[in-house]
């Protein structure tokens, strides 16, 4: 019978804890005034333990922001594009609120000043979600809702971009109702020829 | 004949040469490093001269970037819709580079830290621009080459959104054929009925 403690998961369940607090902690206090210590002390681990596993703030904020939309924003196929659509923009722009106090923007903001925060935040929270709305917008293809040579990179700009504009610029974010009309225009300019009025 | 000094000349070349500091000594050092004394010495003025007229590094930054952009982003109409879109949303890409080191980046990232900031980038630097595209945007309606009925608040989310996004998650901003895919893509959203193929 084993008696020891499973290294394996005591690690999970600390890194559980922190990247858990990191999210709490930036929601009461703010991304820009959010710590390590904060973290540590809200945690009940040290900040030598933290250190360990994550270079800075941003880093840990960073995996938190990916542990927390992994939960949320996979994309859905009921067969109804632009209900999927607004369905998993809808779980963007609820990560995403408050606007100008989630996590997500406090890290939006610090790797427009850290080129590696903002490699980072690229190629890992950022790239595998592009793909997984690619291969979306590939099926959608495949069943004749989009148009068979609609450019993918340009979908996922005329998608999302409304979203950040908004975010940047601090006006607002759209509504249920506003962001139906987003789905619905931009699915217009990607809608397969047999489908124009 | 008037031989003293005019006040107001000479106030108007110090906020220009306060203004060109700020701008220039952005793209040096990065906003990040930019500080308030480091203008005053490139300007010839004293700190408090700086002080007198402006709250904080941002608000000079807002300043510089609001006159800067007045000299190139106007909306031209030579009666080519999609034409003059690309040269407005060119002549904005140009203002954003270097993405990752320019004075507007560098505002986009402490207005999301602070409210104050955030009130003055929406009110004075982006809403009177966004007034200018809609009278654009209405123009081309009358012209007919926008659906009478677009709705202009999407209409600038889409045609705008896709650099903001590309900005913050750090994807390249788009080049000149890039740019006009995505200009084409979002007209297609509001086209009239009459021009669908």
């Amino acid at each position: 019978m084993p008696t020891s403690p499973n290294p394996l998961r005591r690690r999970e369940t600390s890194r559980r804890a922190i990247l858990d607090a990191a999210l709490q902690l930036c929601a009461e206090l703010g991304y820009g005034r959010l710590t390590i210590e904060a973290i540590a002390a809200r945690a009940g681990v040290s900040k030598k333990t933290i250190y360990r596993w994550w270079p800075s703030k941003g880093a840990v904020v960073l995996d938190a922001v990916d542990d927390a939309a992994s939960l949320v924003t996979d994309h859905i196929d009921t067969g109804h594009l632009a209900a999927d659509l607004h369905a998993q923009l809808s779980a963007v722009i609820t990560l995403l609120s408050p606007p100008n106090n989630s996590a997500i923007t406090g890290l939006i903001a610090e790797a427009l000043q850290d080129d590696e925060l903002a490699h980072d935040l690229r190629e890992r929270l950022i790239k595998p979600r592009i793909i997984a709305f690619k291969e979306r917008m590939r099926k959608a293809q495949r069943d004749g809702q989009l148009a068979p040579d609609a450019n993918l990179d340009a979908a996922l700009d005329l998608f999302y971009g409304p979203i950040y504009h908004r975010l940047i610029f601090h006006l607002g974010m759209p509504d249920a109702e506003q962001l139906h009309m987003l789905v619905a225009h931009a699915l217009r300019a990607f809608s397969p020829p047999d489908s124009t009025p």
